[in-house]
């Protein structure tokens, strides 16, 4: 019998220890694997040989549920990227070293697209050199932005939250007299599905929020002063949903309009502020009460409102991730799919890496509205069956006035 | 029979409704009181004669039910000085006129300290010229600085959301391999209370917060620099929870070394940025990885995380304030205090509104460290029994690293 090791990369999500959870309860399940370890802080973990034995430690299904109902990455996580083997042979000798010590016959590495890059990366070289040893994914990611599936686990929990937080903060926001403006900045730095996620904080037509920027559609500061100035015809306190990478029409960022960009060792600029550089521009142009909100860590680590339908597909995909690895397969992500929309319906599969490794999959153009400042139906039609009515924690919503 | 009218005053909680459906539940159960009204954004819908009856919408326990669960104003709220009758006589005939217009025999102003001082007023000016009217307080502020009750209806409810954020957070922020701090400000102007509150997400001495600052004592940035320092010797990831009203030994703001202030009706500076101004600090003179994280609105309209025993305490306390106003009371308060420790109890009782009105509590100085870092077991022991165990919704918070 031989050994599994995973690991988790990118940014953290409520459900990304479900998967890893999902991962041991198959290979307990499965009889073929001994012991399970983890590397810490994903791929490096393998490089500095950092690795731990889990499996004596989550043998008891109270344990796992814990696990499962931990935030962020139980194992630590990374934003590392591996070079190719001309480029970087070392590494690859270090990484396999480490895998041949624990005596690894599967690898399964959870994480988003860069991650799926070192999934792909890993089995390429694993199918020349060490053949014996599969090495598989498992997606996750808040932003929904990966491609070859229907949506990526982590988003539902994520999704669960800004909508919920968008139905409370329009109670809030209504209560004085006086004519308000409220900028709520959601992550999401190229694609701005969890950012469209708001719109399912509407229950009737007019309700927040009520102007939806994403990155996908270049930002225009007049345009927006305008989107505004119109929406303060008919609301009192008008609350603005903006992706953190919303991007003037020359490409840069809005955000950049203030403080220092920092750079990640993906050359992605760490963004702050878009909501601030919107703030201020509402109250120089328009002169009114403004307050900049932005949903921070709490959006990917609110652990209390996780989605169920999210934990339980994100656990399937471990299990699917490793089953497939005990089957000779390699390579690969596990995902799911709609087969059908109504009734809607998944199934789970697995694509190849190279499907999934580096790719960003945005929001199509006409899935936002020709002015750029709201979502259309066919968002609506593709969200809706992910977050039914009972996964929106909505509040009363009793106004008397 | 008399009728009532009831407003809502102040920052809105996720319980200021629960009040509310108690007062209209204590109208039904009364069989004294005729039509139930509501003023639209405090006294000033007194002052403008913006009055709905609302007792018709709200006969069925459904709508009840839905009214308690709804978070901040389902009136309206306000910040409006009310000028002595002496400063203002128009004042005073123009909310008695409207009084007698709608044969009002029963006031309840739901509201914190400075909503009180209206209570005081309006109850003083009665007295003399409409002895008929009754006009009486119920208690309401997540910031927990009430005098003359244990705790302030709202703050439990906000207290469970920044402990349950605090405790997600932490295992947000453990993730990566690199040193980090995170500064978490909290609401608090002058009391440091709800900051506190972050202490319950500790379950093990060294868990986070590792730093507390509250505006009770002088913060000083060289100590500040120095407390991080120490903390990072022993803690990857420093998480610090400070009062938005830090402030400075000369007792300027901390936050208004950045931007703009403004002031609002009472003279209060709204605040801003407290925890960006640590940031820059943390980045300049430590020159680590450093996020600002502002809980912002949502810690006080997150109905999905309300207190049940918070909403059955407004409830109740709403309940008082109209039934001692049935019995021919005024200008009194509904409280509730703490009448024994072990086990835990309280019991219901009123105050004069001149105990409360424009008065704030603050954290004793000995309930914090002597390093001002950090609250002493006399917090804990104050604390703990409001907040049960079962009330702080803490994440599996399984490493396995």
């Amino acid at each position: 019998m031989k050994n599994l090791v995973v690991a988790q990369s990118g940014g953290p999500t409520v459900a990304i220890n479900a998967t890893l959870a999902g991962i041991v309860e198959r290979a307990i399940t499965s009889g073929m694997i001994d012991k399970i370890y983890g590397a810490k802080h994903g791929i490096k973990g393998l490089l500095d040989d950092q690795v731990v034995e889990i499996g004596s430690r989550l043998t008891h299904p109270d344990e796992l549920y814990r696990l499962t109902h931990t935030p962020s990455s139980a194992l630590g996580s990374c934003r590392f990227k591996l070079g190719t083997p001309e480029e970087k042979p070392e590494q690859y000798e270090a990484i396999f070293r480490c895998l041949r010590k624990y005596d690894i016959g599967y690898v399964i590495y959870i994480g988003g697209n860069d991650s799926m890059d070192t999934v792909e990366k890993l089995s390429e070289y694993a199918k020349i050199h060490a053949p014996d040893i599969a090495v598989m994914g498992a997606p996750k990611t808040i932003d929904n932005d990966l491609c070859g599936m229907d949506h990526s686990p982590g988003f539902l929990s994520a999704a669960k939250y800004v909508a919920t937080t968008f139905a409370e903060l329009s109670c809030d926001c209504n209560v004085y007299d006086v004519p308000s403006v409220t900028i709520v900045e959601v992550m999401g730095r190229n694609a701005g599905w969890l950012t469209a996620t708001s719109v399912l904080a509407r229950e009737k037509p007019g309700d927040a929020p009520h102007l939806i920027y994403l990155p996908e559609v270049p930002f225009e500061r007049e345009k927006f002063v305008a989107d505004v100035k119109e929406k303060m015809q008919t609301h009192r306190a008008v609350i603005v949903a903006i992706s953190e990478g919303i991007h003037n029409p020359d490409g840069s960022y809005v955000s950049a309009g203030f403080g220092v960009t920092q750079t990640d060792a993906f050359g992605h600029q760490a963004l702050t502020g878009a909501n601030r550089v919107l703030e201020h521009i509402v109250r120089t142009e328009i002169g009114c009460k403004c307050r900049a909100i932005e949903l921070s860590l709490m959006q990917r680590c609110a652990a209390h409102l996780a989605s169920e339908t999210d934990l339980a597909e994100s656990r399937i995909l471990g299990e699917i991730a490793l089953d497939r690895a005990i089957h000779g397969e390699s390579g690969l992500i596990a995902v799911l799919n709609r087969v059908s929309e109504d009734p809607y319906r998944i199934a789970f599969g697995t694509v190849p890496a190279s499907e999934v490794a580096n790719r960003e999959r945005k929001v199509p153009r006409d899935w936002i509205n020709e002015a750029g400042n709201d979502v259309t139906e066919p968002m609506l039609h593709y969200l809706r069956p992910l977050m039914g009515e009972r996964e929106v924690a909505r509040p009363g919503h009793l106004s008397l006035i």
